[in-house]
């Protein structure tokens, strides 16, 4: 339940007797406080609905999702790294290769992803594979082959993490957190990333519905992080013989009522296949996506990994001013 | 099978002896030929084998859609109608409201299409109801109000065909048959709208794979008649909260490669959520959709059927011309 | 809504009230009066309000599929043809090839499925085939022969029909008419079944949720023929690598537990794998199914059409008195 | 690829010169050596083709997840515990409340588990729940009660560990590791409980293939524990309105022909409803489960998560011995 008041102070006045009553889960936001849990007023203690002034507004949904709903926080949420602005009417691209393959490798997709305008590096040291005997990832020694890219060429760098026992690790070279589709629900993991305030990318699950991913990053918020931003990859439907997952497009104008987080679409991992991550990606920006992450390589069939989705700078530098004419439009 | 001869001459004549020896289901499109059911040369009759010139290319899939498929026929399907162009860089606008409810409604909606810069007016008079004590449509009446409309403001009309034993009824009124989701694989229906010459707009089934509709169009295209389109209008995924379907908008980046048919959108019934209509639009002529339909009622409210995700002619109107330059953006 | 009534009068004489009010779509089955369309009695007509009794119940659900639900008629139904009894706890086989292909295979089959004990003879004559240049079945030839083999064993002949015009020819041979899943949705069809009393077999479509299912029942009942049975064939999900379709197994007992009619499971078609149509009719067996379909052939790599579906009647006749077996202990 | 050896010696023989080569994932059982990532015996290393033996039999498939599967290791695993056997002709029986509540209610449940002849008692002291505001389980106090109740009652304890970071702490104390459905994939969580010994109950994930499950459990494999059973629990599909998941039962058959892994059924989680679980653990001894996992509680309205799918201890004593008959009737 949001209660919308009519001055940030009426607003504060309450939750403060709320916590004085040993109420959790109760956040404010200027003149917003959501109680999660309640569904109702007449739920809530009775000196508190005693108390309250005539003129509140009730907002009922979500329940639960509270402070990811844009009920709790119209703006939009808009996050700053050192290069990069996520959310709001700014389109961000990230760009990289699937995996960190060796130094001078990282070094040059560096150089590219800067020349395309890009201002995040994307590129996976442990990766979520899902055979044991394949490719792992470099581990620590691509984190650093990645920091020092990324620095070399003034980005950001943003590496998936897939364990709690990996943050400290991961935590001293990343500037931004990814959190892959199998971990979404990983809770143990959200907290962690939620204890800590850098950005974190968090994709949504292969069958997550869209309250489940607005539950996992409430667990990200609720342990104090604000800085989240939410990546649609794709689904899982009953075709996949043209392309890998289904991409949800019409997830994203969901999403952007919903919640004041950044929505960002990965066409790479949505579509699966090299021609479609383009026409993917339009469709992601004229539907009102804020941001796009896209899967770079040179030489796409040499790739380490996901060769098959991975398109060359050039390709991406192509289609990049189309790209920003179309969100610019839909913007207006 | 597709066997590429290097002219058309060759092409015929490979043709005329394979009927000669009495196969069937086999086709001609200038220098291509396509024999359903075969996947290599080797499964011919050996005197069609030897006869083979060396020079010939040949496209293995698909082994069964085969006249729909672009290996067949490269060149883009375009259908000329009284008003309309259907395909090719054509944006194809269909609108008009979900049923038709009285005459003076159908006329009031055919008017604003018109001036909307649509041509083609849809409306149902056969509706396909989930319970049989809903309003089922106006019928023979309905037929006779839609003409009458689309006839006075100079547009084709587009209505629904539930049953081979409406279609002597339907015809005598209508331009253009549409074939509902949930008729797709009614292959009764199919044969005998392949039976006659009148385009056909064929809706995608809630779960149809891709080929499932691409085979669907082949019956239609197997009984002669090649002129179909195809309409993404949403699929039934784990999700039904937000939106009434998923909208698979990769299928039309999909389709335009394996089929030369004009690939349309109908962002009404794939979303089912008025707000989501346009972005939903927007999204698929980013993808490359050669058309979409809509589903447009003054007052959403007071619609007989689907109110919910009718919208009104001036959202639409508003709409339109940032949706053509996405799509002159993309078609360039 | 359903309004159970102390008496058999009182509900007749309400019945009698509303239809002479002109209301529509109003059913009485022994105490018990289902009115579609609404879901509560401040929404009658105030003079009925007035008149109702003060000891009656409401049960709300279902607002729509009312005449199936077993809220409005308790009791199973049961129906009886020449030769099966279907519904109760009575365990009805239904076997037979997947296609007529010849009269002596026919007869030949005819034969071993009386000798298995079932009494219902499948086969079709009309073939719904994903592609336009398969086998499409015998049709009348077809007919005749399946009618003759069913005459000879005396076993009931069960065929699918697949169109509204061919229900003439079909109804002339036919003890049973079966929908499939595909058409689970041509409502004219379920409309033209709904005006003939014999029993039709609805087979639940790839994607239908239990609610579409208990409403395409629904159209034949509110047509005037109550016997109806629905049979459970498998669902479209995300892995159809082992398995064609996914036996939702669990919607027997939903099914047996919403509605009063008949519930059998096809597990050939569920599975689409020889090897495991024993186990899923055991499965569904186990969890309340009230027939079994099966799809058997002699030589089943031999079959026209889904031999890898097909068990041979010997595979059958071991497995049988297991099933019958778990049968009895469930129903117990 | 495995390759299956006349003799035990000869496939070590061949082992031990594929290491020697300095070839990884190399795994040997009796006669039998699988080779991860090898499709064919073409791909081996020319000195390894020279040198195999003539009459070997080469089983293609899988390419990757190949110590879990049947090809391998043709002989079912049978996994003993202190108090439990699972897997072989048995059935075993894991029962228990959702989460540990306190010590008096977890010490009952133990007791009445025991009463039903069950030998695993579970419950959660770490939940997974979708909301961050929900219960999340008692924690290191839960694993205290949950193991002084499994000793006091003689039973083995089992209950879900979410994180690496858990490991030492749940490790202290329980006898099976319950890997949930949402970190199927947690490949960091699969290495870690692969490490050790103890058994593995793997729940599938909610989207999970067939395949993805079997690699989830080759994870553990890899990393040295065979001690690893299969739990299927529901997967998501379109329709979640009268069941929670769908439950896959077809999954049983079809895992039991690929792997050697004892394969049990969670019909509690599959259902989510109270009424289905008992038809749901029928449907899956029918086809062929080797053991059932049931959550119990005796006032399933008081249970602190998921009471909606809570069956009481007398529902399940009652049903037991027809669940046990069927197991056995389909064992023979």
């Amino acid at each position: 339940m949001i209660i919308v008041f009519r001055t940030n102070e009426e607003a504060q006045r309450v939750v403060n007797k709320l916590i004085a009553l040993g109420m959790q889960n109760v956040f404010v936001h200027l003149n917003r406080v959501a109680i999660a849990g309640y569904k109702q007023v007449q739920d809530l203690p009775q000196s508190i609905q005693a108390d309250l002034p005539t003129d509140i507004e009730i907002e009922l949904a979500p329940a639960n999702a509270v402070q990811v709903s844009r009920a709790f926080h119209p703006e939009d949420t808009v996050i700053k790294t050192k290069h990069s602005t996520i959310g709001g009417d700014h389109l961000t691209i990230i760009a990289g290769p699937d995996s960190i393959e060796n130094s001078a490798h990282i070094d040059y997709m560096a150089q590219t992803v800067k020349e395309l305008g890009s201002t995040i590096l994307r590129g996976g040291s442990f990766k979520p594979r899902t055979n044991p005997y394949s490719f792992q990832g470099l581990g620590k020694t691509g984190l650093v082959y990645h920091r020092e890219a990324a620095d070399t060429a003034e980005l950001d760098m943003m590496t998936e993490i897939m364990s709690t026992q990996d943050f400290d690790l991961v935590d001293e070279y990343t500037d931004i957190f990814q959190v892959g589709a199998r971990n979404m629900q990983n809770f143990s993991l959200l907290k962690v990333l939620g204890q800590q305030m850098k950005p974190v990318g968090l994709k949504r699950g292969m069958s997550a519905t869209i309250d489940d991913l607005l539950n996992a990053a409430e667990y990200i918020m609720a342990y104090g992080n604000p800085n989240v931003f939410l990546i649609e990859r794709g689904i899982r439907t009953f075709d996949a013989k043209y392309t890998r997952n289904t991409l949800d497009v019409m997830a994203v104008p969901v999403l952007r009522e919903l919640t004041h987080l950044p929505i960002l679409v990965d066409s790479s991992h949505a579509t699966g296949k090299r021609n479609l991550v383009i026409p993917g990606a339009r469709a992601a920006v004229a539907a009102g996506a804020q941001g796009l992450m896209f899967e770079i390589h040179e030489q796409p069939d040499a790739a380490f990994v996901d060769g098959a989705q991975a398109i060359t700078p050039t390709v991406l530098a192509e289609a990049l001013p189309g790209i920003r004419q179309i969100h610019d439009l839909v913007e207006e």
